[in-house]
């Protein structure tokens, strides 16, 4: 198992919601801070697109499959992302973080709304030399329906598994995972099920905290530890200290 | 096999050899408009990187190998080449043409300068419905050096077998492959070695003319046949007229 440490930044924490397009500049400067204060970390960094493609997801009905009629959507959204993930990467640049965009769409291949082929050596080797790759979620061409939504989720457990990262981050607009109004510590795959995420459904708008968490504990399953915390904690996830947040890990036996 | 055409715009075709960075905007602008008008063809676009990216890559000197004291070679070069990319992918969307930049580096790995994970389906996939992938040399993680230049070539072939194009152009800034100062018009692998080169070596820095015959005339074994022609004859070349170049064809029974 490498020590690489996958980062996911929450779209609803780059961008404002209520403003298609508009990015938290200011809080992208201050994580961009934090990174740079733990450079020596190998680290890779997947964000959300936030309210960045919706509108143009939306207008070129992209989730219900891309055909000769709405192919021009392809470009249009992958656009809007790549531009999002340039901002990203170019704060992230000026923080002296040696950070490289990399996009989805340009080398993977996804059937039904999952990828069937998606490389991951080449990120495992960029933060083995100190870069940190970072990518975003994206439209990409599949099989079947012509082109699909591939959430930063998705990608980050993928990345997980595919680079054997020691551990994973999800740096969210709230504390971690609330069951009612506090924070749930800790969650194995014996103790999720008796967890209320009621709380937690506001927090994501694609899958739901509950379809999440099974991800996260089959992540868990395979020994890769998740921590979800809010995103001023951190410098205290990085630095591996207390975050205050939740922590998905595998059953103690 | 699909009717997709793999049409490759050398370095010197879109770039100044003697000012470094400086890109041919006006030819680039000239090729859109021919490409416009051929808008119904499945097209895959690769470039090459001409003398963008080359200041970077020897200042880092990549072409030694990439470890962690010179990994930040890799962002500036890719920057470099990238930035040529997205200039390219502008100027063909101005013309109407739906371009979409695609980067090697995000998507491959390679071994030894080599591409040992290069994914095509997307791009045919792409061209299927209409969208007009454009690819460009590149750094690329290698397992062995660290990290490599992929040349527009390297792509060129590897694309080209990935998705069995129907033929394949090479646009450059001369006739096509010149002996005794008269363009080879056909070649064959029976006829190729007794053609003196000597003229073409100019045209080529990397890896000069005659290994890139051999590589097109493997190609051609496998059914794909290429052409080499000025680029002031692509309008032709994409009409499937002749074009004045050299043709490189399977061997005729």
């Amino acid at each position: 198992m490498s020590k690489t440490i996958v980062l996911k930044l929450g779209g609803s924490v780059i961008t404002e919601k209520q403003n298609p397009g508009v990015i938290h500049t200011t809080r992208l400067q201050a994580i961009a801070e934090t990174i740079a204060h733990h450079r020596d970390l190998p680290l890779i960094i997947v964000h959300g697109a936030g309210s960045c493609g919706h509108p143009e997801a939306h207008q070129y009905r992209i989730p219900d499959g891309v055909g000769r009629e709405n192919a021009a959507g392809i470009g249009e959204t992958h656009r809007a992302v790549a531009g999002l993930n340039s901002t990203v990467v170019s704060i992230l640049r000026d923080a002296g973080i040696d950070a490289v965009g990399v996009h989805p769409l340009c080398g993977s291949f996804a059937e039904e709304g999952r990828l069937i082929s998606f490389e991951t050596r080449q990120l495992a080797m960029m933060a083995d030399l100190g870069i940190v790759p970072v990518l975003h979620g994206d439209v990409v061409m599949d099989r079947k329906r012509g082109g699909c939504i591939i959430s930063g989720d998705q990608l980050v457990l993928r990345i997980a598994e595919g680079v054997r990262a020691e551990r994973v981050g999800l740096a969210t607009d709230v504390a971690g995972v609330l069951s009612e109004g506090e924070v749930v510590r800790m969650m194995t795959r014996s103790t999720a099920d008796a967890v209320d995420l009621g709380d937690s459904e506001k927090m994501d708008v694609t899958g739901g905290m509950r379809g999440k968490v099974q991800e996260l504990l089959a992540l868990a399953d395979t020994g890769i530890m998740s921590s979800i915390f809010h995103i001023e904690r951190l410098g205290d996830f990085l630095a591996g200290d207390d975050h205050g947040g939740t922590e998905i890990v595998m059953e103690q036996l």
